[in-house]
């Protein structure tokens, strides 16, 4: 499973909205005979590939499969009954599938004799298709909270400068984790101070040639007509409130407003519907600090600099944490060296009773 | 020599005011034959430990010495002569000795016609000596600046509220930190505000039984009468501007000011003259500010809670940068976990000409 786990994060970035899903058939004898992953949406599925490659040999063996096996008929047929007609004698699953329309799957393998464990290996089955199954449970976009700033928590110095806290390598990551993401997301103060492109450029992405949707976050529609978010190197989504008089030759999603202020839960379900199941959310602090309070970020992704401010913006706005009770309590997955700076990523700590 | 830098460290928050040594004697066939270290001011130096355990086996050997002997009688006698008397051929030295007084160690074994090679693993010599060195060659206190934060870098909650926001291990190396140190200071408005003991507490530190000096950065002599940094669980020391009124019972440390604040390398300089080698200087954001901004930082240890704030009082207060070309820039030189936390340890990156 562990090898399946490795062979679904190669579908990761590509899959949308689609889940990553790796899998492994081994022979009645216990050999490994077959391979595959989820490559890209309406390609053939992980076990697919898997029981192709190991042919007859399937029959007898077991299958492996990161993601409980689809039962339905969408762009290519159930696999429940491609590893039936295969003759696996025994299937091992990681996480069952929470999409309604695709479950089913363990169940029909188990009336027609076929021996089903599930939960092997969950948690990193879970990791490497955070993305999706957060999309498919919550019926939500995913989202990713990106931040870099000094060892201090200022992304920028008092005079709005900040070009470069962070390494080179560093900002390679970030255009990578762009790239991967099926929308970038900014708030308008980010617009209208920085006037970012939020584009995954593919000569710091290693060739990559999907085009993120980029999504501006603007309650009164206050987004320049010249923009540069609003170029045609990639569609753009412009968020306003349902009463914005926004009258911009962008796409323009209309939300109802909450406490005054954009609903992101209506923005993240309204994306969902757009088959956007993964954001990367850039900022700035204010429109961070708004997912952060509502409980809507799923991934914290910050890049410190080994350097200190002392004064400037901080990285994160107002959260709704006025007191040490209600701190946001993450935890570290990864604590990695990125050229000169660091890299954390963090996820928020489980709540009891929330649904995982 | 490695082995001896690793000796060197076992010295470590119990020299002071002396440096750390570490020492490797091996007989004239190169196998080892002494190891010592110096372990507290006062007791034997590392050389002539390691000699003593050497005994007849070091002459026509090698001594591995971090710091060159010392030429001087202090409270032992010069380990030069010692060298010279035990009959060692080679003696290896990694960092040469900055103090004027106890310099001229190895121009008396060279004199003398021992082979000497100086700068052999110098880089980690420096490093485990670092505290010694900067204390040596600059005439002031080496400063340690602590901070724990949130990973958005705040210090605290908005209504002053922060216990906790690091972990209970985080919280243990402080005082393991806290007790190495020769002196922990902290300033007026943190006294005010929090009321710190600024003790190790043996308790969490292993047994320590050095109790370093408390240090209270007061320009205006606000610090109340009843403050428990002024109980008697270690000496303190008051350092007020030469024109304040102060009218304390703790020993006042009267110092100029400089624009209006205290002059703070006056103040680590006379820190200094009174054998206080090492200062891990605690807060507030405003002291800390001051201390990153004239450069007298010389490693900074945070701890970073992987939890979110988005507002609340920042670590670190004005540095002295207002644009992002006047950034601090540090180097990260260890990034370990520590229980749920990360600690991060970075100092300045050298600038060309500053004498290292």
């Amino acid at each position: 499973m562990a090898r399946a786990v490795e062979l679904a994060r190669l579908g990761h970035g590509s899959t949308s909205p689609n889940p990553v899903v790796g899998c492994v058939v081994l022979d009645a004898e216990g050999r490994v005979a077959g391979e595959g992953f989820h490559a890209y949406a309406g390609g053939p599925h992980a076990e697919v590939v898997a029981l192709a490659q190991a042919g007859e040999r399937a029959r007898g063996g077991t299958a492996y499969v990161t993601l409980e096996p689809c039962d339905h008929t969408g762009r290519t047929g159930p696999c429940s009954r491609a590893l039936l007609e295969a003759g696996v004698a025994r299937v091992v699953v990681a996480v069952p599938d929470p999409n309604p329309k695709a479950a089913g799957g363990a169940a029909r393998l188990r009336a027609h004799g076929v021996a089903v464990t599930v939960g092997v290996l969950a948690a990193q089955a879970e990791r490497v298709n955070e993305e999706w199954l957060t999309y498919a449970r919550l019926g939500r976009a995913h989202v990713t909270w990106k931040f870099a700033a000094t060892l201090d928590g200022r992304s920028a110095a008092e005079d709005g400068t900040s070009q470069w806290i962070t390494s080179p390598e560093a900002r390679a990551d970030v255009h990578r984790m762009r790239a991967a993401a099926d929308a970038i997301m900014a708030g308008i103060g980010t617009v209208l101070a920085d006037d970012p492109r939020l584009t995954a450029r593919p000569e710091n992405a290693g060739g990559v040639v999907r085009v993120p949707l980029r999504v501006v976050v603007d309650t009164d529609g206050r987004t320049p007509r010249d923009a540069r978010v609003l170029d045609d190197a990639a569609p753009t989504l412009v968020a306003v409130a349902d009463d914005a008089g926004a009258d911009l030759k962008a796409d323009l999603l209309r939300l109802p407003r909450r406490d005054g202020r954009l609903d992101l839960d209506a923005l993240l379900r309204e994306l969902a519907a757009r088959d956007v199941v993964s954001v990367f959310l850039e900022g700035g602090p204010t429109l961070a600090g708004a997912f952060v309070a509502q409980g809507l970020v799923d991934r914290v992704v910050a890049y410190l600099a080994p350097a200190l401010l002392g004064s400037g913006p901080a990285a994160l706005g107002a959260a709704g944490a006025g007191t040490i009770g209600d701190l946001h309590r993450l935890t570290f997955d990864e604590i990695s060296p990125m050229g000169p700076d660091v890299r954390l990523i963090a996820r928020p700590v489980p709540h009891p009773g929330k649904e995982q």
